[in-house]
């Protein structure tokens, strides 16, 4: 009896459930962990957004991060690991670890099988990550001859940050500019948000940047520069055909602010993410039974954490909102605020940082959080004379939220894999980063 | 068609897998989330014992753990909130956040429904969280008033640590000695190992501890106490009964290590949680189909990370092999070692060092990674100066290891929560602390 049910459940679960998507999507948090996820999480709920939309999906996966060549991986063999399904040294880009073997990433699996391929990212787009799937070389910093790889893909639809080293003359590959390479490759080369924007279906292969470098930093909001939602959504629009498509997504400035060790630049970043991944949900949410969604990390950077030694049981995210933007950006305006008043003094800081980081140099702090005491007081006026007083501020705030940072590089800490939809039940427990690859392959 | 399938799926997935587990194991590791689990993975797998258990299990969900009182909880709000599915205010047991309306644990549902009740810990079994499982206080330092919460409760099995306080003539409800009250109540009470060894089936009700505050850190393994393994093994063969049991089984000095910011004491406690934990999976190995295992935390203490900025991209978990024995110890050590040569020098104290963390005061750092460099090795003078060498000891050793914290607090990281045997599938996506409760009601 036992066994004619045990044979009725898998029949009929394979009848259900056996067949793969039409449409897969992998999003990659580069720098992001569950630390990450969380901090721009407990934000979003404080700051009446409510949860994000990569944590609400139905299955976990704790995913092992390392590389062939360290427990911490750096984002070129995590890509390559994630991309193609194998462990290499730190550095390399879709190749093995000797530099020599050339991998098959999950989009040329997608591209082989007939399905259009999309990569976008908020960073350049021949930087690690998004290289990971359709390049193959020794080193990440072969900018140009990445630049190459992109083009030879033949992949359908490229989109974010710019090209870096397009048209770097000592590559020993040089051959021109890449842009100018891609154009007679038959590729549509745009520049600007309006022009994406103008993109209808049926344009042919696209190449499309917001910036020459990266996109400007989400806390730093550049209205006329088109976010990672809307470079998703183009790509959606783009790709979406009979035979379904694969589309990678990174959010690449996460590790950035997580080398910084800047709290708020970081959870913007995540917040843009996930908007990104709202429009696949939606998406989803149109085509159902045909769609897989899976969320994941590099790794985690800077080793984040969620409790600072200064604010004992407690945390504060929500004073984060305070930051109008990132660090880098008041770097610059406090730069061209001396440049402009040669007498620039503290007292002209001190405007500057209440209004960028809501700081109070006066008031009662059992009051108002905000009002500095004296010891930070001490450490900005430091930081304005040695010339730092973006760090100086940055380390306040880190300080007033309650976040911990224990190191400017990466760590192995786990990342978390989420995902969402038609074979989604595949990635849990505890899978190592080339199992993602694995998986997609066995589904694309 | 396909919904003659969905029925047929349904129909037979409810034969199938509609039971309720008979056995239901709990393992709560206090102040554990994923970077705990890791350095202890990590460190097992580089010392050559392989993944742990605890990582193993097919099910994974990230957990929130905030308290109704802040985002970073205690471990008795943490304890109610797992055992009794509501939120309280940090320092509550078993009560609600006004501190005034009792909740009902699932122990109690379990033994309400028939089973038999089981609570172990590592650290005193009226401690924190596993009094959340039985007692109902305000606040969890009424720990005699908890000891006769224990009494009352009429569980099974206790079986651990000591009880804390058990004759606290100051109590307000103070009746006499805990252990008397518990004999009196029916209680077999042993305290040592040869004695709860011989405990057979049909014993009886049992309080077994095996030390008055306590179980002595893994790491300074003291063989005539028995193990959290041996208390685990004990619990299983005297609760086993046709209608089942529950056992709940803390890891309680994982806190206590991070608490400190000790990484080696932390990862040798998990070691031994996790060993508690394959007792429970070897029993379930016997009990196919029967057994429900789930592994958890209560909160993460000391914002512990694989990573730190002396290291960089490089974590070295296997030099914590090194370390001998627990910070507590050294210290002790030093102390009798100062008490027996009145001359005791730095020289003396460099001669412990070397034996208890493998520190090399000469030799080529390149070749050999224990040796100190000039500046660990001030560190330690200046320790010994100020009297605190156990402590200047960790650090380096920290810094040897890649180990980074950034508080001596808990911090609001979300745990993982693992999970393998019938209805372990319930315990995936994002869940709240409350969930574990709420989910394990409906099994028991």
């Amino acid at each position: 009896m036992k066994k004619l049910f045990l044979c009725l459940f898998l029949l009929s679960a394979v009848v259900l459930y056996g067949r793969n998507p039409k449409y897969v999507f992998l999003f990659i948090g580069d720098g992001m962990a569950t630390p990450q996820r969380m901090i721009a999480d407990e934000f979003s709920r404080k700051t009446g957004r409510g949860q994000l939309a990569i944590n609400t999906m139905p299955y976990h996966a704790t995913t092992r991060t390392s590389s062939s060549s360290s427990l911490v991986t750096d984002s070129a063999a995590a890509a390559t690991a994630i991309a193609c399904g194998e462990k290499t040294e730190n550095g390399r880009v879709g190749m093995d670890h000797s530099g020599k073997r050339k991998l098959e990433s999950v989009a040329y699996v997608a591209k082989k099988n007939g399905k259009k391929v999309g990569i976008v990212t908020s960073v350049t787009i021949n930087h690690a990550t998004p290289s990971g799937f359709y390049g193959h070389r020794p080193s990440r910093s072969q900018y140009y001859a990445l630049g190459l790889d992109l083009i030879n893909s033949g992949f359908d639809y490229f989109g974010g940050g710019g090209v870096a080293k397009n048209n770097d003359k000592k590559s020993p590959e040089y051959k021109g500019d890449i842009y100018k390479l891609a154009e007679k490759a038959g590729y549509k080369v745009v520049k600007n948000k309006k022009d994406l924007l103008a993109l209808k279906k049926g344009c042919g292969k696209v190449l499309a940047s917001g910036s020459t470098g990266a996109l400007p930093y989400n806390i730093d909001r550049v209205k006329d520069v088109a976010s990672l939602a809307e470079y998703t959504a183009k790509g959606i629009e783009l790709l979406d055909n009979p035979n379904g498509f694969f589309m990678m997504v990174e959010g690449g400035a996460i590790d950035w602010c997580g080398h910084a060790n800047e709290a708020a630049g970081n959870l913007y970043e995540v917040l843009a993410f996930d908007d990104a991944v709202k429009v696949a949900l939606a998406f989803a949410g149109k085509h159902p039974g045909e769609t897989l969604i899976v969320v994941t990390g590099d790794h985690e950077t800077g080793g984040m954490t969620m409790g600072f030694a200064g604010t004992g049981y407690a945390l504060y995210m929500e004073r984060l909102a305070n930051q109008k933007c990132s660090i880098g950006e008041f770097a610059k305006k406090v730069k061209a605020a001396k440049k402009e008043k040669k007498d620039f003094s503290f007292a002209d800081a001190r405007k500057m940082l209440e209004k960028d980081f809501g700081f109070k140099f006066s008031g009662n702090i059992k009051k108002d959080p905000m009002v500095l005491t004296s010891k930070e007081i001490a450490a900005l006026e430091k930081g304005f004379k040695e010339n730092k007083l973006h760090n100086a501020a940055r380390i306040v705030m880190n300080g007033k939220a309650g976040i911990g940072w224990t190191s400017g590089s990466h760590t192995a800490l786990p990342v978390l894999t989420t995902s969402k939809g038609v074979k989604a039940e595949i990635f849990t427990g505890f899978i190592d980063n080339t199992d993602i690859a694995k998986k997609l392959k066995t589904v694309l």
